[in-house]
């Protein structure tokens, strides 16, 4: 069987014998893989010219309805993936992280692209920047999504995951994706990607996946293209420094293998219930994936007189886990994902051993349930000692990508702390203890090398993810050696696949050119009252000014006596004019309360209600006599998708609300925040 | 004389002859510039172990001080460098870009810094993610200076700005800076690094100067370092690639010149104000510094049957644009920066006319006032003319660092279009038009090519800053061509030098890591009310709870009649009783302003005034006979720098507000500002 492509909207077979892929488990045939034949030119012309220009044209929602679909659309099938995920090697466990987890990234990207994300093609980011004394030229920056084409290259551990994580913030973002698997598992990520196809619910162009070698693939890289890359800094680099991305400024996100730590705090007793969630997490990292995980604890860093009863307590829990073919009952931990990686695994190990001790297995012989080490991909878990990392190199600096980790000792934090660093940079690391204090110290003196940092405790422990879980709304990646790269983390991913671009020019143009209000824009005003139109009719930029109020003395006592706010700066004559107001004012929260009744028009209507307020500043303050009056602006309107039992198609419409005195001075300054009825659904 | 380096405290003598440096105008020595014999190691060792340190014990706060008293020094000293910044061949205007353009940027990062960020040593950004269900498992960003050093490698044409636009983000950021001028006009760049040595204001080993070659500085560069570039993409390319940056994953900034448009619209008659507008930006863009600046307009792009209506204005205002000897009355155009520069632009000029005409200048043989064409760096206005633009490549890649630009016309607005985007990726394009939906169409269409983008009509002109300015608050950089970089941009750009960690924990142990309260952190509680403690007494986490107070149907008609909000939601039993709340509740106005009364200590005391509410979110809706409650927690506490002025010290303090039912459920959510005087100034 060939494990095929998917590329110019067909399945595509290599032209060559291509690599044979195995089951880690048994060794069996599985099929061959091969791009052979395959014009890569023609691949990413494809994306750029029908995918990219069809995903253009979603708004951000639409593109998360999309991914959303999709998501419910695998995990519907999701016991066709467990069962191709065995043969990589996988227990139940692994391969829910890879496919469960992905299919979550799914989830989560489209409620954040819905929660955070205007129904729009494009994004205006922060706020408005004040760039003239009269305010007639302004600036504000806009996102829009990149050109070109997003190449992921991924690793060969997490099949799906690896390949969602990435095609999520980019289908988002609007850019059409071209997914390369490693070879050596590319079977399951083909097989998912079969399910994508089918179900019909990307755009023509949108989604490619070249099973095999990329080829000349680079050489036709674009300055709009974008590049993502998972796996060994080696290659990492390699193609980082290829011609075709700096000549023309791609943006390559990397995210490498590192030497992650975990370090026991050194408060933390042996008696302590940080100790034992310690032993439990580096051992869980060890063995979860078969320690095929880029973030997995490969550096366990203890304080030297508790070296002892660590390893005694590793070695014991170790003991307990058997390893073997994962659809047994009860095995914990599968083969690698190749024989490959079991040579080049034992190669790293007797590397470390220069400096390191064994502990705990590092034998050839060793047992396993229900499979033959001949023919399957096993490697015993292995626990290594170093007795003086201050001086060694090899633990900090050479990765056995598989269930093998280095425990050293520490005497003093400082000493913890320059360990840390030996690693040059990693993706994650995770302190153990019941104090916040050294929790606080050892974070603030090692963050700058992590690109996630975990702090675990009795209290957080149950709840916690863990050490090598990334997590959609974090950044995954981290400095130095872990690549510099960031994924995930938000917004921030979907980001990465945009153009950031400054846009300068009249506040009227900028409120044409991105549908938001921007401060100075011309005003258009209507005889209608807002509040008696539907969310369709209301217009940006449309402004209603209120009647005028003069405030009284009896507003500020009726006021205070109803609300119980009896503050001295309202009510007593004395304080108030050692205050900062020089005298009595009137409550902030009347202003906004008079104001409303100022710009409410009563009865019903499709301003449903007024569910929040945002960036509210009092900036004069407004004492008894003084005139007030409102300005009422549509600053910005997102439609919402109707939801199954939603009576009412809505939308939310922001108000930009300003409060004058009679000097024309501006009083207090705020945004509200309405739910408005839609006309059509 | 020798151009000197200040390096490890002191100044130092390259230890060769070095190269020679000259006087632009008139072609007079300078000194000469070498960094023979330095040992660049050392010079980052410096940075690292003494520079950084310092730094980072500075709050953002404090280090934004430091930068604003630079700022000061240095314009009390301006005239000593518009003296010599003469010599690199600078009108007055040109010196005022460079030398106050330059000393602005530090103003405006030191204010940008004292606004939005912490008076600590690192920031939390963004918001508390939640990780898990019941909330003890909860996640953050911090960002931490990075530990390594920043190395500036800076163009030729703006010695100051160059310098300053660079130092201000990273020393806010809290990382030391290396500076590397461009040869030819680096002593501009001394002689002001001669002041900022002098101030005394930066920390020993802020701040380094190497004026010459880098030698094998790259070669000692670590994964903590960064280094920003500005200057041309071949240079910038064969940097970005070194062995060190790929191997250590060293955030690499480019910042290239490129091909930057300027785009007459489509609707643009001759007669129009915008038409105006256009003619004289190309050729202010071609002449202030005498064009050699990376945002320069070198493609002026326009609707085919106005380009001899263009060309025609172009020229007439080129002839009155007198070149020569800056330091003369009424000159308008100085020399280039060097011989080696004419003889560059002169080559590329040549290069153009392949497939373009000249139209005005390119004539060796140029009249220029009080200076001899033999001995200054001069070079003619030259405009050029391509008349098949679609088909040539010259005018899209070949930039002549100099006074020239070319014209090039378009059928319609899909051409223009693709004319834009031949530019590869830009720095900047300017659009000049009338016409909001035009400027629309060409801004969105363009934007994923472009780092700025701006749009001149006669509303913004007379403030415009400008098709060659890049601002402290917006983005500078573009994609592609232009380098794939960001300066600039307001805080990304202090950003850019930190590292970010993504810190999972406890909520308490997040509280105490960040000094920002976490939602579910263990609640401090104290019998003084927090109304009575001054700022520095206040805790973060401390926690107050209020009475109760069951809402009555009297509230909200009292409410209602005083504040005149009689919206139907409140008063109307038929409208409410079809409204989404199914019945009459009071207005969310009363439950905040009811909650102010509920937790306001009504004398006197260090809690001066509520400035102001945010993230104000109604939740549960509350009618008469529900009876609310409120939780007050100190969420966030910044010390305010206190201003000669000032009669008191004082400090932000942002507190969350929660608002209970008698079910205990949320009905609303926000947090209030308050200034909280300090007992200590």
């Amino acid at each position: 069987m060939n494990i095929q492509s998917y590329i110019t909207g067909a399945w595509f077979d290599g032209q060559s014998d291509g690599v044979p892929v195995v089951n880690a488990v048994n060794g069996d045939f599985i099929g061959t893989v091969s791009s052979a034949g395959m014009d890569f030119r023609d691949v990413l012309r494809h994306a750029r010219e029908v995918g990219g220009p069809a995903l253009r044209t979603l708004t951000f929602h639409e593109r998360a309805l999309r991914i959303k679909a999709l998501a419910q659309y695998l995990l519907e099938r999701k016991e066709e993936f467990y069962e191709v995920s065995a043969w990589t090697g996988a227990t139940r466990t692994d391969s829910w992280i890879d496919i469960e987890g992905g299919i979550g990234t799914l989830f989560s990207y489209s409620s954040l692209v819905r929660r955070e994300f205007p129904n729009e093609t494009f994004l205006a980011e922060g706020e408005q920047e004040r760039l003239s004394t009269e305010g007639t030229f302004t600036g504000r920056h806009i996102l829009v999504p990149k050109e070109g084409v997003a190449v992921h290259i991924n690793a060969f551990n997490f099949p799906c995951w690896g390949m969602l994580e990435k095609i999520a913030p980019s289908l988002c973002a609007g850019m059409p994706v071209v997914v390369k698997p490693a070879t050596v598992s590319s079977y399951l990520t083909e097989k998912m990607a079969r399910a994508i196809i089918a179900s019909g619910l990307l755009p023509q162009g949108a989604f490619q996946l070249i099973c095999g070698s990329t080829g000349d693939l680079f050489e036709h890289l674009m300055e709009q293209d974008v590049v993502t890359f998972t796996g060994s800094a080696g290659t990492g680099g390699k193609l980082k420094s290829h011609r075709s991305i700096v000549a023309n400024s791609i943006p390559f996100n990397m995210e490498a293998d590192s030497l992650n730590l975990s370090l026991l705090g050194e408060t933390v007793t042996p008696d302590a219930v940080e100790f034992d969630l310690f032993i439990k997490e580096v051992v869980r990292e060890m063995t979860v994936k078969a320690g095929q995980k880029c973030t997995a604890i490969r550096r366990a860093i203890v304080p030297a007189d508790r070296v002892e009863a660590v390893t005694a307590a590793l070695q014991q829990r170790l003991q307990r886990l058997p390893v073997g073919d994962p659809a047994l009952d009860g095995v914990k931990m599968g083969p690698l994902v190749g024989r490959d990686q079991v040579d080049d695994v034992w190669e790293n190990v007797s590397r470390l051993q220069r400096s390191c001790d064994i502990l705990y297995g590092g034998d050839k012989e060793f047992a396993i349930q229900g499979s033959d080490r001949d023919k399957g991909a096993f490697f015993p878990p292995t626990l290594l000692y170093c007795h003086a990392p201050q001086t060694a190199t090899e633990p900090h600096d050479i990765e056995a990508f598989g269930p093998v980790c280095t425990v050293m000792p520490y005497r003093d934090l400082d000493e913890a702390l320059l360990l840390a660093k030996k690693g040059r940079g990693s993706l994650v690391g995770s302190i153990f203890t019941g104090d916040d204090a050294e929790a606080r110290h050892i974070v603030l003196n090692t963050a700058a090398w992590h690109g996630r940092l975990l702090v675990i405790n009795r209290d957080c422990a149950g709840e916690s993810t863990g050490h090598g879980s990334p997590l959609p709304a974090l950044v995954h990646g981290g400095p130095g050696r872990a690549g510099g790269g960031e994924e995930l983390g938000g917004a921030r991913a979907i980001k990465h696949y945009m153009q950031r671009t400054a846009v300068q020019g009249s506040p009227t143009t900028l409120m044409r050119l991105t549908g938001e209000y921007h401060q100075g824009a011309a005003p258009l005003t209507d005889p209608v009252h807002p509040f008696r139109k539907y969310f369709e009719q209301l217009q940006v930029g449309e402004t209603y000014h209120s009647y005028r109020r003069t405030v009284t003395e009896a507003d500020i006592v009726n006021f205070g006596c109803l609300t119980g706010d009896h503050f001295y700066a309202h009510f007593d004559e004395l304080g108030a004019r050692d205050s900062i107001f020089g005298k009595r004012v009137a409550h902030g929260y009347f202003l906004i309360s008079a104001a409303a009744g100022m710009f409410v028009d009563p009865a019903p209507g499709p301003v449903l209600a007024n569910y929040g307020l945002e960036n509210l500043r009092f900036i004069e303050p407004v004492s008894s006599g003084d005139t007030i009056r409102v300005k009422l602006v549509v600053k910005q309107k997102v439609k919402k998708d109707k939801r199954p039992d939603d009576t009412r198609a809505t939308g939310v419409v922001r108000w930009a609300v300003e409060i004058f005195n009679q000097h024309d001075k501006t009083v207090a300054l705020y945004d509200i925040m309405t739910l408005v009825q839609r006309q059509h659904d």
